[in-house]
């Protein structure tokens, strides 16, 4: 058995949707499974893990640990994940087994930015100035070809800015590749940009493809402080935006959500930042904003199912709950909005906590 | 142990929220607590009940073992139910262990259409005239009272048209009295209503009350089909509707939400036809059109957090999916509203297996 399993018809209510990871947006997806019907079976290795306390069914196991796996597999119509930063050796384990989206390609691409960046320039699409440092020795022609200031990031495992460092010269850059223990890294120009947005997308199994309204997004140390829809962008920038993501989907041959972040530069120009091969903190507002949310679209998709309709009926912000903020959780409850509480039974610098959404009137 | 336990504090995220019952209420419960970061504890005499699939616990149980609710009980922080049909005896005795809401009263109130009715009336409010009929000797007399033709309901036990009878002589009366075994009824006019609608509210711990919008309802074979808001009630009846169901709240000293459904007459006035103290089926709508559903509401007053705004930022129109329609569930899933399938294992007739929502812009 090596052939990759696809899926021959939609997986009926009452059917499995498996999860890898069990943090918030495997919750969130469980959540939005349940809404359709169908049960979620969550696979993680945290004991305590969020998604474990709304799903029907949960295996705590390692992402190497083929026997778990294969019989998590076995309890699945359908399987999916939550983050990128799962092995790519256990979704092409599953895919063996059960029909698993986005399937490998998109998780390799959205794993390595280095692969996501030559990917994306080569569908013509523009991203920042980068250059691969494998070694120290690569230093010195990188900042010729990206300039400085830039951003050195590792290629693999970053999130919530772990594993970036801004750098100003040779030196600094010798000392940020250090940092990351021989890692191998990128140099990125710095973008100067205006704004911040991303465009949040789901590809269905049938080619079909839903986009929502981009979000203008605000970052505090790394880390998605806030989400606003309407963004600045111009409907000529949200067309283009729309179309970056279609191409890359259906470049990928993707099934499921998929973000695209984007950095809007002075000068009007659209930058591929980041690719992200699922669903997406700066699309939690679609939780009030839309009828079908991003974690039902994804659902929907890695299940076979038609996709919902992803128009926005309202104005929405959103703002993380990060870290101590979560001890706040009684004036946040007061405070009019949407209050999300992720189940995370301890609060940690920088941890993402919850959300709060605040809707207005549709402009 | 005899005293009943009140909440002195409000949850905690991480706490435990108990249910009484496991159908599609339950379930909806669950999935709002865990939006605020709660856990749902479902206790239920139903094996695959609907709700076990998205808790972080449950106890299959008999609603008369003491024991098993006892120990329900401990492992919880407060208590509700989704149907007012558990016995009463449960409730009282919960009660002494954990805060557990909506109280007795009201239970016992929505449990008996009589009591009900008596309730409703003493605090000056409208209905449609009754009378009691314990035995077959009271018929004459009711008849007289309420005219003809009028229903005989059980007193106890009715929901979905069960022990219901339209009645138009006394000798049918007779014959429905027979058909409901010796259950003490109720005769009630019949109606020639205009239409019919539902004002569903909570109430908090701190005695705070906020209303959403009034849906009209229709209903066939005696189970509700379609909830649309806004209804044909005018701004006078819908303040009028508002303080029906804050003058019921208040008297019952109820914490929780409570559904008031209503007929409007012809001639412009609003009858309490029945008081349901949970959250509604003509309330399902708020999950979308709501940046606050009806079921967040109640999990909000019952673990004593301030409530959430009811604002309606969109108009909705609810309809039921009953029995062999959960068959079409593709083609409903293809129908551009939010679907919600209930996750229940069989298919029979007049059973509610989901429902769908259609918004569109607020009118």
């Amino acid at each position: 058995m090596s052939d990759i399993q696809k899926l021959s018809a939609p997986v009926p209510p009452g059917g499995t949707i498996g999860i890898l990871g069990g943090g918030q947006l495997g919750r969130m997806l469980a959540l939005a499974a349940a809404r359709l019907g169908l049960k979620a079976h969550i696979y993680s290795n945290e004991s305590d893990a969020p998604a474990f306390q709304v799903s029907a069914a949960h295996t705590m196991g390692w992402y190497d640990d083929e026997a778990a796996l294969k019989a998590f597999a076995e309890q699945c119509d359908a399987i999916t994940f939550e983050f990128e930063n799962v092995p790519s050796e256990a979704i092409a384990l599953l895919s063996q087994f059960k029909p698993t989206n986005p399937n490998a390609k998109a998780l390799m691409i959205g794993q390595d930015r280095l692969e996501e960046k030559t990917f994306v320039r080569k569908l013509g699409i523009k991203t920042a100035e980068y250059a691969a440092v494998d070694s120290a020795s690569d230093i010195n022609l990188a900042i010729t070809k990206v300039g400085a200031p830039a951003i050195l990031k590792t290629r693999r495992l970053g999130y919530d800015g772990k594993g970036q460092a801004k750098v100003r010269s040779a030196d600094e850059t010798v000392r940020a590749l250090e940092s990351f223990k021989g890692a191998p890294a990128l140099l990125e120009d710095f973008v100067d940009f205006a704004f911040e947005a991303s465009l949040i997308a789901a590809r269905g199994l049938d080619g079909s493809f839903a986009a929502y309204d981009p979000p203008e997004n605000i970052h505090g140390d790394h880390i998605l402080r806030k989400s606003t829809v309407p963004s600045r962008l111009t409907p000529a920038q949200i067309a283009e935006a729309r179309n970056i993501a279609k191409r890359i989907a259906e470049a990928l041959d993707y099934v499921g959500v998929l973000c695209v972040e984007l950095f809007a530069t002075k000068d009007g120009a659209l930058l591929v930042n980041e690719i992200a091969p699922r669903v997406h903190n700066s699309g939690h507002w679609t939780l009030e904003a839309c009828a079908i949310s991003q974690f039902e679209q994804h659902i929907r998709a890695v299940a076979g199912w038609p996709l919902g309709d992803p128009a926005r009926h309202s104005n929405a912000v959103m703002e993380n709950i990060i870290g101590d903020d979560a001890a706040n959780w009684l004036k946040l409850a007061k405070g009019g909005g949407a209050l999300h509480l992720y189940g995370k039974s301890n609060i940690r610098k920088g941890r993402k906590m919850g959300h709060v959404t605040k809707l207005s009137a549709k402009s």
